[in-house]
């Protein structure tokens, strides 16, 4: 490894995850299998990815390791807080997302995983009756309880670092709100008037963690981290803040096939997205408040891929749409169907159709993964407020449109990003552009 | 446009293509209505792509025809070989690949395209059953033919420069002989003992042309192009030449589907590929002989792209399986359903399945116009031999093997590889890698 | 042709159709070229179909009309309806169901078929913007100027017979209400009173249809022949009603399908449909309280065919899930995907996915003429009220609930009713039983 | 239970696998598990379906043991033939068609069925290595010693009766020979002679089992039973024999679509099938000769339940063709992919695709049970020869065609055939006609 300004990484990692479901005790399991040389964590950029570093005769494929100082496997400690109270272990057998053969050796250490009350309002999810519930009297007192647990989690557990990551449910949509949520005194004020309308619970997290120094990641579509005055905290607070929304299975398809379709100047006229799936966020996005928040999610990755400024024959007027249906056989076996319908020579319409079997949980955890640990290399690195190199992760990336920024949903531009980051930390030279 | 080295597009392109068929005629059909403003030509390069040149502050998004001097539309004349014996107007309404209304209001057009005879041997396509076809001696007296119809097409139609591009059906396999085929003065003794056998009538008709000063472009799978006595010609006669197998629906898909996998570090586990077919190309596919050729073009995608030298956990021993199916209910309605086996975290499978309801000679067109458009300025830029940045346009890309050189297959990657050497012949600095 | 009591088929039959749009326009173009011999009426059951009469030695296969007397294509006269003032051949080109060259042979005959002014209310069909409209006082004089419009089509045309049939959209969910449709005393007063909230427009078509003597056929999932008053019409008018919804697309494929495993006793544990479709039927059905009519219709089918009751181990607690999409895209060409969760053997769990790229309107098409020309014969043989013998063309079959009695869903059991009900007409032993 | 002639189910029935793999192991292990109320025998007519017997009034849906007197499932004893030496309980792991904990608590039972020498050739079926084989000097001699394990097995286990029953691999395909396979005494003298080419393996067995007075019933596409020497062999031994092909996945879902077609009137165009497995059938398969066999067993489906002799506008020249592919990643999880080409009004077409994610063995395993315990019933009801009511569970049913007889394939007719043989067996009147 070159000489890097990164501060290494020494010490214990917490990764303390928002939700105790399937995703998160996948990840853990996996992790700990891991450890233990029982499985390989497929799917993870951080443990898997090489990529290219220097130019022509000096150039040279690189693990990301090799490159920058990243916390290592064995240096992580987990928390979570959960509605429910049930352990790791016990949560991992629930969701059936792994086979017992796979739990099983990791047993002890997923029991010792019992999460901590959740910071939780049931307006937010109403199909979640879980009661491992903290009492608060406002969402000022929520915050102050969160920073608790960062506090004692770190002390307890002998971590250096902390990094904080929404793995739950997506909560119902709340717009944002210029007068509320456009400054970090606003926000404030309205926490301590206890504005429950506009305060989500997952704001308090955020506010919580960056408040403690430790990176805050959204992993559903909640508006959490679109809003300007967690901006300023992050700012503030000289901490990384990530999201929104892992990029599982379709938006995964669609970031890296519309590029295709636009790389060969193909018109579309249409593209329509259906989903069925079975496990607990299916049935909260059954509640259409909660669908709404992450249909607005979903629909705008087409639209920074295929421009229609750009080329309006091929993308002028293509009718999108995204469906979600909550289908219990599925369980975590998300499945998606998209039909897409574009046009060629002389306008002659084609159909593509794809239907993919893929399974939430194990799309998800190496996601997790690898923005927990690039969240606290950036930490390390000095680099603070959004991370837009993390857009490759990300189903609707951050960007801060207050300056006119754009997201990146290009899956092969976002890995540019990516790329480009890590080699930046790693005192190499970046590609300079991203197309 | 800025300075370039590149000699202007002077004059008239004649382009000559070998067939007549279904492809032939809806690229020409094409290009006749765009020229009189009532189609557009959706899906080609050089009249939709904008490329960035120029980095940082300087970069501009710029079309091909604005970097470099291509060819215009109105300054292209057409002619064909084929066996059978119609014009291009009772071809196209044959091919049902187009309607009649965008047909007829270039109907006169079209009827001027009468095909000359082919240069044909029943050996290397037997289901085809039409006599519009040369009576040659020998080999040789083949090449000699097709020279006098170029020179005569050039005159007649006062054309500056041509290029030969061969649209029509796949021939039988020929494997690469090294003694035969490997190099000029081997070739040319074997067209003159008339060795049928290793000498296809489509390595008479690149012969011919690359002779003749025109480049050439291998549209089918066929071996013409991937012959080292070739490439010396090319060098000799300081022609390009270019091939093969265009890339049309399922190849496309698979070189851009992937990209998608191989970026985010998932698994393979396999992938099978089939196709229904039902035009002129699906009957002479269905002779064994001839899908051999077709198969071993469309195997060699996957490998360069998913390597398991570099991810062995990822790529080692997939299962990667091709078959096309001659199913007359499709007509030219090319149809491909891909079936991939992914896995990730932990190793667990996911499905992806893809169907394509495309349609060949649609896909096919705008290549037409692109690989010959770009043919036609390599010869101008002094560009010779092997085209690698055609790549883009075709299944199983050109490259020197006896180099060591790999083909490069990632859809990405190609593309890099095509707007870099747009860049460098319009004087425009390159991006120096493709990964 | 046994001797029957059905009275003959003599003098012309008017087929006056409630919406000119593409099925109506796709019905009417294909009578008259089938009876210019241009066109051949394929999926119709009347012109198509023979059915074993008899058993044993002596048992034989018949066409309907070998066994009783159907009016004849030569004899049908055609009236529509709609808020749009196109002609049929315009509604018919707008339409873009058949090529132009399908269309035009019968271009003067499709141009006299202008429609009448509709008896319409926005309120039941936000999405229509037509203002071929009657102008109604009340729901009473809405039915009062329909049965003039019958009276002067009838006599205008030379009619012996008139049958109604509903080919327009779907209005907006008007649930039964006992108090206000449970009696034709009742309905007849709401109409009166102009009570616009429960008396649909599609209600005065009924009612006018039947007390003018005509049959009359629901083609849309409306509540209109579901209410007990109008069956009471029926009988006292002596006429036959049939309803509802067209079983086109993906119910005919249900209906077909779970017997196939119902037939081998395999388990279902969910069953996923969804549609996209971009006809005008599209639009009106992406109005939530339009799609809610079609839901309630489309979610029947599966229940009265794969029965908890009778196989708790199989059937208890399978998820259904109906969903309808409006996707211009795809026009006319209703596209199906039906994901079906089946358990075998130790209650393994397999899937079977079902594509439906089909043609709204080519499917109804021939349902039109078969519905009408069967309740003509119906009438003709004295066979009044609910006509449970036509189940086999619908999606939501009549069935007089008060009494009872179940729908029919099972294609093969409907299919049986309707041989029964042929051969007893035609005078030979019905089958007895349909299991 | 009404008085039958049938004689009943006395004593222990023994059912001899030949083969002792996927299917062999999955339906033993079921069979164990149900009889310690572990698991449902989901897809099995003898266990779960009911038919109505009687009519009008008197009719009752009764299942089939409360009207033929059929055995109990624990009667069953199990024994095997195989050329691997593993037990069922090391078959069945290996097999993982079934999770550990559906094998584990049947695992000592499973262990005690040690599969017997197989009589094995290995010309006939290549990709099999196993090297548990008789050593036998002709085919005669192998006759004799299947004979002499039959009555060993017999003996050892106390049966009163044996049914054999074939769950081995598709051998190479061995045409009917009218000289060699017309007669039984022809037949006999190419055992003695030694006649390796014209006889299979499958035949001994099942020369061995009628001999022995046990039914014999052939599970894969394999000849054995389309031969008249056999059907002799079975009138002579007053023994039944059912044949051929398990009706498992693709074939059960085109023998229950196709009758949607066709009862509808709709048009057929094409019919293109394509199968991926990977299981060691799939191997085998993978051999063309042996692939061959199973061609011609699947292609005979559609032509007797579309015919074009009855409905020539219709069914006229649609083209049929099945593939199969062997495909490792998918095991035991057979998958077909249907691609359906039907037309309606005016000749318009229109597509239908079904994908089937189904699983060999959970598919077949009931067929087994349901096939020994009705050919036992059908032994001891006296029907011997060809038993044409087993149609229903069977790709490829058997019919004597030097009589003229036709094989019923549609799904229907074959129900109706085994409902009525069920019927007569326990003295209820036969519903007469089948459509």
């Amino acid at each position: 490894m070159k000489q890097t300004n990164v501060k290494p990484a020494d010490g214990k990692l917490g990764i303390m995850i928002v939700g105790n479901g399937a995703v998160a005790t996948t990840f853990m399991t996996g992790v700990f299998m891991t450890r233990r040389g029982l499985a390989k964590p497929i799917g993870s950029m951080t443990q898997y990815d090489k990529i290219r570093v220097g130019r022509g005769a000096d150039k040279q494929y690189l693990h990301y390791s090799d490159i920058v100082p990243l916390a290592k496997l064995d240096d992580i400690v987990f928390g979570t807080w959960d509605v429910y109270p049930q352990n790791a272990y016990q949560a991992a057998m629930y969701a059936e997302v792994l086979k017992e053969k796979d739990i099983n050796p990791v047993k002890d250490e997923l029991e010792k995983v019992v999460p901590m009350k959740a910071a939780f309002d049931r307006n937010y999810a109403k199909r979640l009756d879980g009661d491992n519930v903290k009492d608060c009297k406002t969402r000022w007192d929520m915050v102050e309880q969160i920073r608790q647990d960062i506090r004692d989690f770190k002390q307890n557990n002998g971590c250096s670092r902390i990094v904080v990551i929404w793995a739950a449910s997506t909560e119902i949509y709340v717009p944002v709100d210029e007068t509320l949520h456009g400054t970090l005194a606003a926000l404030e004020a309205a926490m301590k008037a206890d504005d429950r309308e506009h305060i989500a619970p997952s704001m308090c997290y955020a506010y919580a963690a960056l408040t403690e120094g430790a990176p805050f990641i959204m992993g559903a579509p909640n508006t959490t981290v679109d809003i300007p005055a967690m901006w300023e905290l992050a700012e503030k607070t000289k901490m990384p803040i990530a999201g929104k929304d892992f990029k599982t299975g379709q938006t995964l398809v669609k970031s890296g096939f519309a590029p295709i379709i636009g790389t060969r100047c193909l018109g579309l006229s249409g593209w329509f997205s259906t989903n069925i799936l079975g496990n607990r966020d299916g049935l909260v996005l059954d509640e259409p408040a909660n669908f709404h928040t992450k249909e607005v999610s979903k629909l705008s990755t087409l639209e920074t891929i295929l421009k229609p400024e750009v080329q309006p024959d091929l993308y002028t007027d293509y009718y999108h749409k995204v469906r979600i249906n909550y289908y219990p056989p599925r369980n975590d076996n998300k499945e998606g169907w998209d039909n897409i319908d574009i046009f060629g020579w002389m306008g002659y319409p084609m159909q593509i159709k794809i239907n993919f079997l893929c399974r939430d949980s194990i799309l998800a955890a190496p996601l997790l993964l690898d923005l927990t640990l690039l969240s606290d290399l950036a930490a390390r690195a000095g680099r603070y407020g959004i991370q837009r190199f993390l857009s490759f992760f990300l189903k609707s990336p951050m960007h801060d449109y207050t300056k006119g920024e754009e997201a990146v949903n290009n899956l092969y531009q976002q890995y540019t990003m990516l790329k480009n980051a890590i080699r930046e930390m790693g005192g190499y030279e970046a590609d300079e552009e991203i197309d």
